[in-house]
C-alpha cells in the first residue's frame, strides 16, 4: 500500500515526540508499505518566529514571512529523518520545493498549482521513506511560499491525490472528530465515519480539528482520510464521501461557537440590491459574515441581522456604516455577543423532525432562540453565551449522541 | 560602487544586532552603492541544532545535517530584510539556492562549483539590496549543502568574485587582524594591510579571524577585502596581494597556538620511504600534521618528531602505531603538550636577521626551543606552554610591533 501520514506540531513538538513518530513510521514501513510523511513545525515555533519578526517590523513583508516561517518545518523534516536512520529506515527529507509542490505567489496564503510527484514516486519505488515539509511550497520562479495556518493538512491531502495514495492518515493530538467538544460534553462520542460536508460544517463551526481548505480539497479529489491520534493506537475518524449506512443517524455532531457578535442594520430601504451592497462592502472590508437573517420591519423598511467573528466586529460595523452612507439611510449597531449552536448531519436531509427536536428541547430549557439559519445538512441557532453549554448538553442527549455505557466509544461497526 | 558585506554570527546574534546591521547597510545603500549582504546564522544556533541532532542519532546523516543547519542563515536573511524594510530599503532575502550558489555534493564540506549571478546582478541594477544566506549552497540536483565552519566568509568572497564587486567587507566582532592576540598582548597593533599569504599563515596558526578556504579563494581570484568590526566605524585590516610599501616591516604578526601535542617516533629505519608511509597513514586517519622535524639518531635509525592538534593526538598515535607495525620497527609516543609560536611576515624573505632575533630573544629569556620549522614568510618554534605568553610578549617587542604611544593604532597611513 502507498500511505501518506501527516504529523502535527504537538506530535513532533519535542525530541521524544519525534522518536515516537519515527517508531510509528518504521512500523508502517516495515509492514511493506510505501510511506510518505508530511510534518508540521513543532508547536509554538511559528508564534515565536512571528513575534521576532514583529519586533523588527510592525507588518513584515509576506515574502519574508514565508522565508522565515518555512524554517520551522525544515528543522523537523531533518530531525525526523535522523530519528528514522537510527531505526535503520532509509528516510530522506524534502522541503516543499524539493517535493515539487508548486504554488501561486500569494505569500502566506498560497494556493497549490501543481505537484510534480515523479521524484517522490521514483524514490518510493526505491523503498525510500520521504519526509516532506508541510505548509510550504515554491513558486515556479523559486520563491518560498506557505499555505496558511494548518497548511500541512493541505500538503498531505494534495500529495495523497497526486501520488494516488491508498491511505491518508492525519495524526494529531485528539482521537478523532467527536459528536461535540469532549471538554464540554464528557459523554461525547468519537465519530467513526463522517462525510466531507459534515466535516466542513463542523470545522467551520469551531470544531477546528483540521484546516477547512484541506477538507475541501479532499472532497474535490475524493480522497478518503483518517483523523487519528499519534499518542495511542486507536482507530480514528474516517472522512469520506459516503460515510453512512442505511441506518445512518439523523444528526452526526453538534458544534458550539461562543466567539460570535451580532450586528443589526435597521431602517434599510426595502428595495432590491440594498442588502447586496451592504454585504459587498463587508466583503471588500475583508469581513467574513456568518449567519444572516432579514425581517421586514416598519413599512417599506427592512431590518437585517448578521453575525461575525468577534475579532472583526469593529471592522464590520465601520464597513457597514460606510455602505449605509452611500445608500442614504439606515443605521448599524452591534447587538451583543452570542453563541452559535450548529446541529450537523447528512441524515437530516430526509428527516423532518430535526428542527422540531431542536426547538422543543431549547424551549423546554427556557433558552431563547435569537437567529435561525438552515441548510440541507445543518441547522444553526444563536443563543445567549451563558446558556450555550447547557444547550449543547441537552441537545447532545436529545439527538441520541451520548455514550450509553462505558467502553462504548464506537457507534458504527468498524470498517 | 558595487559592495559585498558579510556579517558574522555575533553581529546578527540578537534582534538589536540585526537592527544595527540594518542601519549600516542602509547608509551604504543610501550613499548610492549597489549592496549585496551575506549573513551567518546567529551565534550559538549551529551548536544548538547539532546538539538536537545528536540526541536523535550519534552520527547524523550529512545530507540531513545540511538540511538542518541551513535554517540558521535562512532565519537571519528574512529578519534582516524585514529590519531593512523598516528603514525603507528595498531588501530581498535569498537562500544559497536562490542566490545561484551551486556546489558539489560533499555535504557539510561542500565546494562551490559555480555561481549564477545573473539574477542578483539584475536585481542590483533595479536598486534592490540582496540579503544572501551564507554558508549554504545547492547541488545541481537541488540538494541543500553547507560549506563547512566559517563558510559564510567563502560565500562572500565567491560572490565578490562573480559579481566583480568593487569592495568586499567582512564584518566581525574584532577590529581587524592584530600583530598578536590583543588578549595576551595589550600593546598589539591592528595591522592595516596584510598579504593573502601572511593572512593564511596567521589564520592557520590559531589567529582564527577568518576561514582559511575563504582567504585562499580570495588569493586565487585576487579579491581584495577588508576585515572590520560591525560594532564601531573604524577602518579594519585590508587583505590584498601587495600589501606593503617599500618600507615594509620585516615581521607582520606573531601567532601563538597552545593547543598542540608533540609526538615522537624513534627507532625508525633510516631508508627512503619510511617517513612517507607514516605520514600517509596519518593522512588516511584524517590527522592533519603541523610541524615535522627529523633527526638522525642511533646508527641507521631516525627520530621523527611532529605536532598535531591536541584533540587528534590519540588518533594520531594509533595511526602511527599501525603504520610502524607494517614497517616492522620503531615506536611512537606522545612527548608532551607544547605551544607553537609563529613569526610571520613577507618582509623576512629578503631579511636574514629574523631567525637570529627570534633565537636571541628567547635565549635571553632562558626559554628552551624544542622544534624549529621555517618557510619563506614564517618561522615557527615550539616551546613549553607555560612560557608561551612571556615569549610572545618579548618577541612582539623585539620585532618592533608594540604600539609606541596611546592612540597610535595605525601603523601605515590610512587609505
Amino acid at each position: 500500500m502507498r500511505v501518506v501520514q501527516k504529523y502535527g506540531g504537538t506530535s513532533v513538538g519535542t525530541l521524544d515526540g519525534i522518536k515516537r513518530v519515527a517508531r510509528r513510521i518504521q512500523s508502517t514501513y516495515a509492514a511493506g508499505n510505501q510511506v510518505v510523511v508530511v510534518v508540521s513545525a513543532r508547536a509554538g515555533i511559528t508564534n515565536e518566529l512571528i513575534a521576532r519578526a514583529k519586533t523588527l517590523h510592525p507588518h513584515p513583508d509576506e515574502r519574508e514571512m514565508d522565508m522565515l516561517l518555512s524554517i520551522g518545518e525544515q528543522e523537523i523534516i531533518a530531525l525526523t529523518a535522523m530519528a528514522l536512520h537510527t531505526l535503520d529506515v532509509p528516510a530522506v527529507s524534502l522541503t516543499g520545493a524539493q517535493a515539487g509542490i508548486y504554488t501561486d505567489v500569494a505569500h502566506t496564503q498560497a494556493r497549490i498549482l501543481t505537484i510534480d510527484g515523479d521524484d517522490i514516486a521514483r524514490r518510493l519505488n526505491d523503498r525510500q521513506v520521504l519526509i516532506v515539509a508541510g505548509f510550504q511550497g515554491v513558486t515556479p520562479e523559486g520563491h518560498t511560499t506557505t499555505l496558511g495556518r494548518g497548511g500541512s493538512d493541505l500538503s498531505a491531502i494534495a500529495l495523497s491525490a497526486v501520488l494516488k495514495a491508498d491511505l491518508c492518515q492525519i495524526y494529531t493530538d485528539v482521537d478523532g472528530v467527536y459528536t461535540a467538544d469532549p471538554r464540554i460534553i464528557p459523554r461525547a462520542r468519537k465519530i467513526d465515519t463522517i462525510t466531507y460536508e459534515e466535516m466542513l460544517e463542523l470545522a467551520s463551526c469551531g470544531s477546528q480539528v483540521m484546516q477547512t481548505r484541506a477538507v475541501e480539497l479532499a472532497q474535490k479529489y475524493q480522497i478518503a482520510f483518517e483523523i487519528r491520534s499519534s499518542f495511542n493506537h486507536q482507530t480514528g475518524t474516517f472522512v469520506k464521501a459516503n460515510a453512512h449506512t442505511l441506518e445512518a443517524p439523523v444528526v452526526t455532531g453538534i458544534a458550539v461557537d461562543k466567539n460570535q457578535t451580532k450586528l443589526t442594520i435597521s431602517g434599510l430601504k426595502d428595495k432590491p440590491g440594498t442588502a447586496a451592497k451592504v454585504f459587498q462592502a463587508l466583503g471588500e472590508g475583508n469581513v467574513s459574515v456568518d449567519m444572516i437573517v432579514q425581517n421586514i420591519g416598519r413599512e417599506g423598511f427592512a431590518d437585517l441581522t448578521f453575525t461575525v467573528s468577534r475579532d472583526v466586529a469593529e471592522r464590520a460595523e465601520k464597513a457597514a456604516r460606510r455602505a449605509l452612507e452611500t445608500l442614504g439611510g439606515g443605521r448599524v449597531e452591534q447587538t451583543g455577543d452570542v453563541a452559535k449552536i450548529s446541529v450537523v448531519g447528512v441524515g437530516m436531509r430526509s428527516q423532518s423532525g430535526v428542527a422540531a427536536t431542536l426547538f422543543g428541547c431549547l424551549a423546554k430549557e427556557e433558552i431563547n432562540i435569537q437567529l435561525i439559519s438552515t441548510s440541507e445538512i445543518k441547522i444553526e441557532v444563536t443563543i445567549a453565551i451563558s446558556q450555550a453549554d447547557r444547550a449543547l448538553k441537552r441537545l447532545h442527549t436529545a439527538f441520541g449522541l451520548d455514550i450509553t455505557s462505558v467502553g462504548d466509544r464506537s457507534r458504527f461497526p468498524m470498517k
